[in-house]
């Protein structure tokens, strides 16, 4: 029985999908994977929703002119906005659904926060998925706009971080939550600032860990089938526009995994 | 002799721009003028000198669809890929040269500082303009990527601003300049906190002022053609995305001037 050597696609508008890539290759050391970071429309999360969705589409397309097995979504701002299980055939993985499962696993009281883009407060999307399983829930989203530029500032161990993390994390503290979703994929980045705010008691949910479970699950079904281990696996980093800045905070992000080749597309 | 009613265009990535916008309608009060913001793109200085180039001739062309009289690029990012004076025979001014030689005039020491986005710092467009007209001038720029997202999200007067302020425009004062310059016509908007750091005794120079005495020029030697007086004069802004936040920024930047009209358009 051969498997499929087929990449895995995972997008985002620029690094914080790699927060979600470096689990995925953390857990499927066998799977290829093609990474793309639409930097030259960078960033998602200040703009409509119309908008967000042709991004994603024409991002799509492009991961299946390039033959790829699964497309995740590894921005919160585009799950909002496609939440289809597939693509022309491909299976699709957003970051919405699987966030808000894991969210109420790990919640107690059923009082949840959502730390995410304008865009995707915007949609709903969240709180939508949290009471679609669970009627009684509570959800509090707060937007935080300035969290993407720092993160992509590469100021994550930043006092500056901290005061304007905590300018906006608190405004949800006097809710009493017990769990927090880290609602875009930028902010695993800043988690550090976060958990200065939030403290031991509340959890913190992680996009790249919660849909790290949808494909465990989905390769164990064979919804996707695994590729042959002894083939070797690659990963591969596109983006859309040419940034060394980029390519550093990429190298820095995913240490210590390796990236196999950098490449700048046009999609 | 009848006059030319066509409006003047004028972009910018963002909101930015509006406070060129504001300058030129303040100026011109009997001129049409149509602004285009490039939300859907937005932010420029983040991006490539090539991919800059290509959204910055990609709006021209909606101008020059629109038949406008004459372009301003009120966005230094898109200023530093088009220093060329005209575009399909139509005259475009960009912001790079007036700021300079504003900088030059108001300047004793010839030690100026510039305050840009990263791509505009990597363009060294400011450094090469003003040593070409002062070869003894000395130019220290700093890029300020937070800037932009600090002004977009509208913290214009707010503590963390001033921190973060400081801690850019403070690496410059060592070099002992007498003049900064605005390099982004978003900077204006942080005009109050950028004063708490370089004091009175060094002068700033915005973009907004600086283009509208070329225009005052070229409408005094003829290469632009006045309006009438008594045709009412319209501002018109357009987006490409639709956003509620920047329709309420963009009325805040231009008040007491009022938009006759809001529209999000496909370039």
């Amino acid at each position: 029985m051969s498997g499929d050597s087929r990449p895995i696609g995972v997008f985002d508008s620029g690094i914080g999908g790699l927060t979600v890539l470096r689990e995925l290759v953390h857990a499927f050391p066998q799977e290829s994977f093609l990474y793309l970071g639409d930097t030259a429309r960078l960033p998602y999360g200040s703009k409509s929703a119309a908008t967000i969705r042709k991004y994603t589409e024409q991002n799509m397309d492009y991961f299946i002119r390039e033959n790829v097995k699964a497309i995740v979504i590894a921005c919160n701002s585009a799950s909002a906005q496609f939440m289809e299980p597939s693509y022309k055939d491909i299976p699709v993985y957003n970051v919405i659904e699987p966030g808000a499962q894991v969210a109420l696993a790990k919640s107690q009281s059923k009082r949840i926060g959502v730390l995410a883009t304008r865009a995707t407060v915007q949609s709903k999307a969240y709180t939508m998925e949290i009471l679609k399983h669970e009627a009684q829930a509570q959800v509090f989203d707060i937007a935080c706009p300035l969290f993407v530029p720092l993160a992509e500032e590469g100021w994550d161990a930043d006092p500056v971080t901290n005061l304007i993390v905590y300018r906006y994390v608190s405004q949800i503290l006097p809710q009493h939550v017990d769990t927090i979703i880290l609602g875009c994929t930028h902010y695993p980045l800043l988690r550090n600032s976060i958990e200065r705010v939030t403290g031991n008691s509340i959890a913190l949910v992680d996009s790249g860990e919660a849909v790290t479970q949808l494909l465990l699950r989905d390769f164990a079904n064979g919804r996707i089938k695994a590729a042959d281990s002894n083939l070797g696996a690659a990963v591969k980093v596109c983006t859309t526009d040419f940034s060394e800045h980029f390519n550093n905070l990429a190298l820095r992000i995913l240490r210590p995994l390796t990236i196999d080749s950098f490449e700048v597309v046009s999609i």
